[in-house]
This record gives C-alpha cells, sequence and structure tokens, in this order.
C-alpha cells in the first residue's frame, strides 16, 4: 500500500462526500483529496477498486495505507484523531445521543432520498443501489421513499422544537447529516421542508451560515 | 421520567433486540429486562410511545431516564461504561474498522434480510418499514432482497478469508451483526449461505459456539 500521508477519495456531486467534506470544514483541517469522475465511472476503475472493493466514495486511506469507508466510520476516525471542535458528543451519554440522532437522520431522511433518487434517474438505471452488483430501479420505490422524506420532515421539525440542534444542545455530526439530507431532496427531488416546519427553518438559517455549509 | 436503574425494553423474537442481547451476554452483565410482545403490538402503546416515539425495540433506558434507540448506539454506550471485554476496538484504527465491518454487516446483511421480510410476511401488510408510519409492501423488494443477500453471503466469504473475524483479528460487533443476520436469514427466509462459503462455515461454527449465540 502507499507510503503517502493521510488522503481522501471523494466526488464532487456526491452527498455522502459531502457529508464529510462539511466534517473536514468543521474540524478546521486540510486532507489532500483526490475527486474521481463518476460521470466516467472512475469508482469502477480497478485502482480505485483495489482501495474501495464496494467501489463507493468517500474513502479516507491513513498514513498506513488503511482504507476506510462508511462515512461515520471516516468522521469517527477523525474526531478520535483531531477531538476539537468536539463533533460526536463529550460525555458517554452525549456521545450515544449523538450517534443514534445521526443515524436516525441517516436511516430517515438521508437513505431515503438515496432510494428515491436511484430508482428514478434514467441515468442510474441498472443501478438502484451502490456497490459492486448491479439492481435494477423498483418504481414503486420512488413514491414510497418520497412520502418517508415529507415524514422525515415532519420528524425532523417536532425534534427542533424539543432541542436546538438535531442532537440536542450542541452543533454535532448530527446536524451535517440532516442539512445535507435537506439539500439532496431539495436539489434532486425538489421536495423541499414545508413553509408550516418552522422549527426546521429556524434551525436550517442557523447551520447553513456556518462556513461548512459551502461545501 | 423514571428514577430506576438502568432497563431495557426488548422482545424476544425481533433480531435487533438479539443483537442487544448478545452483546449483553458478551460483556456479562445483567441488566433488567422488560419483554414487550409485539404480536399484541405493545411497542405501539401510549406509554411505549413516550420511551420511544418511533415504537421500536430495543430501547435502553439510562438511570437518569434518557431512552437511548438504534442498536449501535446502544451497544456503544454499554461499551463506554463496561469498557471489558472490548467489543468495538481497541487502537483509534481498530474502532474505526470495526464500525466500518459492523456497518456494511447491517447495512448490506441485516437490512436487506429485513426488507425481504418485512415486504412479504402477511402479518406486515401495510407495515413494510418499521416505525410510526405505515407503508404498503414491494413485492418487487423481495427478490431483490433475496439477490442482496446472496451477494451477502459471497462477500462475507470473501472477507472471512482475510480476517479470522468480521472486523480483523478479534471478535466484536461486527460478528455480532454478521451471525444475527445469517441466523434471521435462515430462520424467516429459509436462506442459508452456501455449502461452497466455507470462510464462513468455518468463522460460524467459532461464533456458533461462544454461549452468547444462545440469546
Amino acid at each position: 500500500m502507499s507510503q503517502a500521508k493521510m488522503h481522501i477519495y471523494q466526488a464532487v456531486g456526491s452527498p455522502n462526500s459531502r457529508r464529510v467534506r462539511i466534517f473536514i470544514a468543521e474540524k478546521g483541517i486540510d486532507i489532500p483529496t483526490i475527486n474521481l469522475d463518476l460521470g466516467t465511472k472512475q469508482q469502477f476503475s480497478d485502482t480505485y477498486k483495489a482501495i474501495n472493493p464496494r467501489s463507493v466514495v468517500p474513502t479516507l486511506v491513513l498514513d498506513d495505507g488503511t482504507a476506510i469507508g462508511e462515512v461515520p466510520a471516516i468522521c469517527r476516525y477523525l474526531e478520535e484523531i483531531y477531538p476539537e471542535p468536539v463533533l460526536f458528543g463529550s460525555s458517554s451519554k452525549e456521545k450515544t445521543l449523538v450517534m443514534m440522532w445521526e443515524r436516525r437522520m441517516e436511516q430517515e431522511g438521508f437513505a431515503a432520498v438515496m432510494d428515491a433518487v436511484r430508482n428514478s434517474l434514467a441515468g442510474l438505471k441498472g443501478r438502484a443501489l451502490t456497490g459492486p452488483y448491479d439492481y435494477d430501479q423498483i418504481p414503486a420505490l420512488v413514491d414510497r421513499s418520497k412520502q418517508r422524506i415529507i415524514n422525515f420532515h415532519t420528524d425532523l421539525d417536532k425534534r427542533l422544537t424539543e432541542a436546538p440542534f438535531a442532537a440536542g444542545e450542541q452543533f454535532s455530526i448530527a446536524d451535517i447529516t440532516a442539512m445535507t439530507t435537506i439539500d439532496f431532496a431539495k436539489r434532486a427531488l425538489n421536495l423541499d421542508f414545508d413553509k408550516k416546519h418552522k422549527a426546521i427553518k429556524r434551525w436550517y438559517d442557523i447551520v447553513e451560515a456556518r462556513p461548512s455549509s459551502s461545501m
């Protein structure tokens, strides 16, 4: 494996890459980046497959060549080696709540947007799931996923009436996942949260004002 | 909120509950348990909804009444307060690799079994996803999910030719998720790994021999 310093493979238009880009910006660190062009399917090259057999972005490659996939795992590693500012919570209880809420944002929100997009875009025919295997699109999954996103907006609004940020009192990785989800649904599906969701609006204006949101 | 000591809500037939039961058994700890009867829909009672608004099991309730949902978050909390034996890795790198592999076992394996089951069982009509919202079953998702499980078996076998356990040299939470996935697919879908998967067989015999597997 490479003897190079830690670096990251990512793609400009990839929402999963964006989650990591925002996380890195919040940490105020600089990690050498290699951009893959998903349009020309660079993620399926033999070179990249040797790094990430699932052929997905992003991948963090450590100093010793170990390749780390999966966004929460990548961010967790960065939190371990760059503890400040804290984005995964401080106490045992806070850490657990951040993990729970980040996961809910992802499973209820982000994953639903991904399903709606991948099962509908003409360019992703036969590629309904990321990864090394081909799966046909399922049109019924598009409608169900859009309904899930609407329900996610409702749940997120309720949550943000209880706490200033997704996981509680502090900005955390859960907010990064939630914001990325909101923007992804708006951009790819033209599906924005409703005007009645005043708590989302209040929170969104705050997180969007952070410099990291431009990542 | 309750002033009781830490306790857990779970259900006997729930594979997500089993993941936590095995984790607790591996830790050698004893946590007071309240069993919910999913058959009579106890998870949708107002009492339980007040504890877990998503109406899913398991939920860990801390000494101060804080309710923790989501299996990886529950297990993470238990790892924080009962560090031995280590089930999430020791060094920063190990921790990250455990998180990555546990997630892959869940997203590629466990979630696919769950999709195949919930979109096919007559008793789950209109309940294709766990949580507070009703979603119709999508028959096409059953076939796709079964294919995903077969691909998961292939990938897991390959992984277990590279390392003795799912996340590397040591038994970890990734093995708990992988074993639960294998057993869940076998029990609910009659879909076992193939005889040619000799690496899975070697690993499965070891993890199944641990006392925790009877949980």
